[in-house]
């Protein structure tokens, strides 16, 4: 081992459990190492407990050693670190600001490497691809940012949602309690549809304007035509022609949670209602500076609960997601 | 019967057959008589040959009488009338210019009157719902953009399509064709994709810069991702999953063709490159009009093959079109 490798502890989704293990890494040019002191958990996650790799994409930290040539942050630095592990910032996707389509880098998000992931006290990342965390606010309220803040920030500021518009939330977990916070912020009507009563008092609390329940394949009453809506539940059993049937004319569809499923849908509906179905993965570099310079601003937090980072805390917070419990983000903490 | 009342020839479709019929309407406010010229024979109108309604959605004419209150056009006027029938020209979606969608009109289109359509000698319209044909622009020309051009004119106009963008055609008919000649005036890179290359000399004559070959599921050799992809063809038998993979990142596909069926579409894929399926329905009156003056003024012209307007003249054309045959748009001529 030489004098500039570095170890730290780790956790791996191995045979459907958490697994501790330890990695030793030395950094390569432009690299960090960021001791991780918080990490969200994404439902994400939970589809990789038998990937042997190590868990996590909200992570936050600290940088605390620099690889040769790394001018972008200093040590000290306390950073967010996520889908993206290192981007070219060359490509034609990298240079319109859409780096989380980068295209020269096979292995850019973090799922590439086995060995790093924020579920950890620590991780070795391209300096480029961290993102700040103003000075203030809050560790453990920032992780969250980096996949579910990401997420549903890049749809309501890239693809033309106004001020003026209805803007429908689907399901309200992780993605869905920020795109509430962050939509209102943002001075949209904010309509929730959820498929029980019991986060009525939250959703208004958080800034909605109307909350509907949904029953399968029954259009609420006294529910009027949306501009826009955010599928943050499970895309797999949603029917998205009857989703077509709440839209506006012109409305846009955006399925947030990815299902290897093929959903049906009945374009006749959607073209006689010019509606559109648009994908979109979570954030680019550029677009997750301005969320955090937004939340900052406006004093927006996610609602967490809080777990230690150890095997015990990280599988306790995986069995709260996994039965719906979670209000309204895990977010593991090393102290 | 008044003497205020007009008797015109019309053809419908019944039980499968076109028949020859008698209409007599009176004009109500705002309407005019327009003696039908030409129209086009589109695709959708062999779904309504068990109907017992007048057939076709491609008119031009004359306008020969008006009713009570007319001041847009005058008797003389040469005029288009196709999907729209009749608006109201004050609810949201008319006064944003996109009155296709029209909401307080429940029957705006020529599909809720069955005496009406533009298999005829003649038919009554609301004045400010036709488009008046440019000078000197042939009315055998104008009929099919009615519709097929109409179509996806607004979808190269109205959804962001760039000159600098690298757009798909898929399939070459009636629509596709039209697509091709009017992208390629408006500087985009025109790609098409065909099921047969009996097609590409003339593809490649309307403004096409590549052609290829699709077979079913398999990507075309050489074909580099598009930014834009206009569904000319069948929907219902388009695999849309593998639609999504000839895509560029952020790249929009059109169904233009409607379809009753359900569309699987796997959806991860679209998310995972920020593709979006966009719904578009012909035109608006606003849109129509700019296209005629952009046809007009940069002598762009349809492929049509000319049939006599009879129910010989109209069952040989549908013949032809349900074949696959028709090079690129039968118009049904009374002279």
């Amino acid at each position: 081992m030489s004098s500039d490798s570095i170890s730290f502890d780790v956790f791996r989704g191995v045979s459907g459990k958490i697994v501790a293990d330890r990695v030793t890494k030395s950094l390569g040019d432009n690299e960090i190492f960021i001791e991780t002191t918080h990490s969200g958990l994404c439902g994400t996650d939970l589809h990789f407990l038998h990937s042997n790799k190590v868990l996590g994409h909200e992570g936050v930290g600290i940088v605390r050693r620099l690889g040769p040539g790394v001018t972008s942050v200093k040590v000290g630095d306390r950073v967010g670190f996520g889908y993206t592990r290192k981007v070219c910032g060359k490509c034609k996707h990298c240079l319109s600001g859409w780096d989380q389509f980068c295209e020269n880098i096979a292995d850019f998000t973090n799922r590439a490497d086995p060995d790093i992931g924020s579920l950890s006290n620590g991780a070795v990342w391209d300096a480029d691809a961290v993102v700040r965390v103003p000075n203030g606010y809050d560790s453990s309220d920032a992780a969250p940012l980096l996949c579910a803040g990401a997420t549903v920030w890049t749809v309501l500021t890239e693809y033309g949602i106004k001020p003026t518009d209805r803007v429908g939330i689907l399901g309200i977990g992780g993605l869905g309690h920020l795109a509430i916070k962050l939509a209102s912020a943002l001075g949209c009507h904010v309509v929730v549809l959820s498929s029980s009563e019991s986060k009525r008092q939250e959703a208004f609390e958080f800034g909605a304007k109307e909350y509907f329940v949904l029953k399968s394949g029954e259009k609420p009453s006294g529910l009027l035509p949306l501009d826009h809506l955010l599928v943050c539940g499970s895309s797999s059993s949603m029917d998205y022609t009857f989703l077509v049937s709440l839209m506006e004319i012109h409305g846009s569809i955006y399925p947030l949670t990815v299902s290897s499923d093929k959903v049906p849908i009945l374009l006749h509906d959607a073209v006689l209602k010019g509606v559109r179905v648009q994908g979109s993965l979570t954030s680019s570099r550029r677009s997750l500076r301005r969320l955090f310079e937004f939340v900052a601003e406006r004093d927006i937090h996610p609602t967490l609960q809080k777990f230690p980072m150890s095997v015990e805390g990280i599988e306790t917070a995986a069995k709260v997601l996994d039965s719906g419990k979670m209000r309204y983000r895990g977010v593991l903490c090393w102290n």
